[in-house]
């Protein structure tokens, strides 16, 4: 793996870092760590790789690396860069026969997401992008037992995703995270809505395997001088007649990661909290609540398989992340060997497309006094 | 208390009794429990009631009542009825010179409601409506907070009430609860809407004590046949410019009663879950995330004074429905005794009549495809 | 009922009489509030008792009670006075021809203990002893689950009853709570032992359906110049072979009134917190974890016969307390009517000569290094 | 990093390989993963090793390594396998000049960890033990919190570990994990008291800061035919005075990995459970309950400094065992720069022997029907 971004004292780039070294299939050979070339290379060292393997920057990287001999070479790049720098070194790397895996939003604009794809189809290489929650253990059972029935027919949901991070002035102050996501060159026309609404829209597609036919936002800009939302409340309507709410914050003052879905069916519901995420809270018509616990009993494989340690060991937020990137990694390795794997289970383009339309559409209809706008 | 309503078999009634009788301030003395004059006798028989004190009707009660002694006749009346049977004998009541203690929604109509109004002023007696859960410790406590801006200016809101017991045809049972809620006739134009949606309402203006300005609602009508709402998933925008969702359902199968509340403020928040009433979850700036609790530590007087019982020893639903009663009682003793009560504490029919308001504009946005409405 | 004790100010006074009252089958007629027969009288008026009703002393009370005609006069005493107050007047209750409720400890010494099970037997009269945690609805649902065989045999228990309020010499204060309580005089030889102890070993007893065998008892007395303990570690063997741990303690600096229990069988589990008393947890072999709620899913009948209201409507310690002296009332009008009732479901004297056992063999393991002490 | 034991299969030694890769600090350069040498190169491979550093033996593994250059040998090992091989391999390492990480107990035998002692400080050679459960930062927060005085004085400790995955005869079937820890020969006189309890014992006294002065031991041993002890139940009392209990088990139905502490003191307590592993719940005398979470509001540098991630992003098991991976990584690169560390933060030798005292003492107190033994 060669990393895009992340240099010293990046939250996200740490965090792809320890994903992807959990299970022991990734290892990180080289970087451009960032648009300061100095500073790409100084992370590269503090990262004990050698420095002819630290690059100055991410086109510099992709074009060297392909001149290693193919055992040597990174196998495929992590972009963990702000938003406006995911489309052009995706492009790059995958125009240049390396595999990508992307940070979310995928892109700055829609149209870049969809020029993108065509890019991946020709390209033929494997993307990836780490809407992380996904890999959760209790994520994949809820997903599971949707898919098979348990629930019956949807009909309501309610998804959240709260943080107050950004409850006062941050990025004024020398916060870098705050900074960019609060600027829309860096950012794109979603301020919470990228960062954290696409998680919110793609946990609530992924459990329910229903689209989101069609919502309505009413965005709130809360800190002073913000152009972008940094608070929504939605209405959503789902492709088979469920309804629902989506609440989205990052000035829900004193939380701290609380995302949060519920989804009822005609049988039984479910009930995830990522801040506990070693729980899945299900309800049934006839019997009493039942508490799923990750490798705990009565799980579906699709749950069991993706965890690591023995029930009440709990599994975090790195853990899910890694999940993502042991998926991709089997995906490659599957793929050198001439295997066939049926199902990759990671989220790719498809999901980022459905992100940025997400996006698209809250922002209009926010701009409609909340007016309801369809996402296709 | 004479009561109206709440024959043997009936939830809410017996609930009103239990509520009633709890601080040995109010005593059962008489009632028309039911609109079959022998059901009514029965109930009052059933019920310990002297044979001459269980009457046929209503009116019989209230006509009889007013004949007997002051020191034995009821001192007020208690409405238990489905909504469509409350403002007939809240109106014959007060007229009559009884005061009024009426479940919600306050009426069948907003015209009703707004017709009370000017009945009660007329009649010079008190009008309680038991939006029992403001009497819980934890509630009064979040209000508290707020009014003293603990809080702060108020950004954003969550409430949600969330039921089940509608999830299948129970209508087409013989329950009893059931088979009226779904009767446009009986219930009004609102069936979760006025059921639980008014209580998810009230809380939010009674802690946060700012007014809905307008909202934006998305009915379901989920149930085979049902012709009013089981399901709803409302926008609000606050008269401070908060904005938030609400969402509530009967069909929301596995849940209890699940109301709960989040309320963000600039620099505190709070959390109140209805089936874990006995803590409140706040959330600072600066500072760890703080769990109160009844007669705990730090609380406000407003809040401590209507604990019964120490810290630790668990006060529920019923315990907060005597609140309002014992609210209500305290001041119709001062009344009696010539005693000025400064701020009497239990909803009235002004909370009623934004009750009524809220349906009527949550019916007319859904019908307008979840357009905005405004509550005046 | 007539009270015995529990004048303007008590605690358990208030708390018995809110739980008489709650279900509409018992009505204070009279009492002798206190040892100052002002006070008594005071108190009386003060719950708009007649002035006739309020008496100076219990054995005037009993006495004159015992000359009214049988419809007016009292059916039995409700005593609620410090531990050294039970056994007089319950005694003189009894030998008068008036049932007891008497709270716990049920007497001073186990020798007392001992005597009233005679005078009991001798007078023929019901006698119900407030272990007031066995009503709650979860404890009744464990129990049946042990009765029904569900849990299989029990190998292991964990009990505790943590309370923080008497961390400080409160004694020194005008607690008047405290001060009796840290007395021998009025308390026994049991500090928390006898005041949450005995709680907490009525309540293993009770849903496990097994005798405390033998007992290792480690006592501290950590408030300077505590004579009684104020916190205990315990080893607890059951009759059957099972082990556990019992922990009290009043002076665990925080806790509230955490009582909590766990048992462990062959094949399930139960875990219950009275501070959380509307949920029973329960592990199985083979299935997730099953959260039970009153009038829930699932329930046996010993469980959903005790609620009084909908699933997920909370109901608390006065509750469960209440439960205590609705199943005495049931029991007495069936014994007024003639009918026979089964199996009458409250705690009586034989619970109260096992708590002055638990205490006297606690005592005296503790006196002997914690060294192993029978229970018999 | 050498491995020595944690072949294909096995559970610990795949958790110390991802707890050593995490934080980018460690890489695994060789193994002898098994004492079949077949099995422990095969092992290798899948782990991606070369074939010439999958070694047949851990003397073979230990003595070619220490022909290897400096830049390429590995710098320690790690040994993961049954108790009754923790000591050969371990003093094979530092007597031929490798640092050592090895899983706890640390020894078959009380001898040996004395033993051992002297062989480490003869190396002068680094030696850390997994006790894995100090590396959460809620429980570095409690010992800074204990440390600081914010408790006052310790009065009372509760501490549990509960399983329950021995309830049945898994020793019987082709569960290794199990068919080790009930084998004397290889887990020593100690069943879940090493396998668990030794965890439990060093949570108190690391979060305490004080020893356990004399214990008394209950020990159960429920599966038919166990040796070894499955069940403890424990009386406690510290150097200090504080008195508590502990409750350990393999045995305890449905439970998964319970660890849970609670520490009183004159002016606050904490409570901290692993399962729920970031949240500290903290209670104070004139405070609101506080929850402390990770990188959240108001913690110790001391706990702030161990986490990886913002706030809300839940570290779990692995992360917590990282952290001694991560300090004694530290600490070893230290010692190569030749800078000093004050205060290495990760368990060592001293706290091994502290957990076989534990044992020994159990034990012993458990055949004198669970009489005082002192614990130094």
């Amino acid at each position: 793996m060669g990393m895009i971004g992340g240099g010293t004292g990046s939250f996200i780039g740490d965090v792809h870092r320890k994903a992807a070294s959990i299970d022991g299939l990734i290892e990180l050979v080289c970087g451009a760590f960032s648009s300061n070339s100095e500073k790409s290379i100084q992370s590269g060292k503090n990262l004990f790789l050698p420095e002819n393997r630290c690059y100055e920057s991410y086109e510099e990287m992709i074009l060297k690396e392909k001149e290693l001999p193919e055992d040597i070479r990174m196998d495929f790049v992590a972009i963990v860069t702000p938003n406006h720098m995911h489309f052009p070194p995706a492009k790059f790397a995958l125009e240049h026969g390396f595999h990508v895996v992307c940070d979310k939003p995928v892109t700055l604009t829609l149209d870049e997401a969809i020029e993108l794809q065509k890019v991946i189809e020709k390209s033929n290489k494997l993307f990836a992008l780490t809407h992380n929650y996904t890999g959760n253990a209790m994520v994949k059972q809820a997903k599971a037992m949707v898919d098979n029935g348990d629930l019956g027919n949807i009909r309501k949901i309610q998804v959240q995703y709260l943080q107050g991070w950004l409850s006062t002035a941050v990025e004024s102050t020398d916060n870098k995270q705050a900074s960019w996501r609060v600027d829309p060159k860096r950012s794109g026309i979603g301020g919470a809505l990228g960062d954290i609404g696409t998680h919110a829209e793609n946990l609530v597609e992924y459990i329910t395997g229903l689209k989101i036919k069609e919502l309505a936002a009413d965005l709130g800009r809360f800190g002073k001088g913000r152009i972008l939302d940094d608070d929504g409340n939605l209405l959503l309507r789902m492709e088979n007649g469920a309804k629902g709410t989506m609440s989205i914050s990052q000035i829900a003052l004193g939380e701290e990661n609380n995302l949060a879905i519920r989804v009822y069916g005609e049988i039984g519901s479910i009930e995830w909290h990522q801040e506990n995420p070693n729980e899945l809270i299900t309800r049934w018509l006839d019997k009493p609540k039942q508490i799923y616990t990750p490798n705990g009993n009565g799980l579906y494989p699709e749950s069991s398989s993706v965890t690591r340690i023995p029930a009440g060991h709990p599994e975090g937020y790195l853990e899910a992340f890694a999940t993502i990137y042991k998926n991709f990694a089997t995906h490659l390795m599957a793929l050198k060997e001439g295997r066939n794997i049926e199902k990759p289970d990671y989220p790719t383009v498809e999901d980022g497309i459905r992100g940025m339309k997400f996006i698209y559409a809250s922002v209009e209809s926010d701009k409609n006094n909340a007016a309801w706008v369809k996402l296709n």
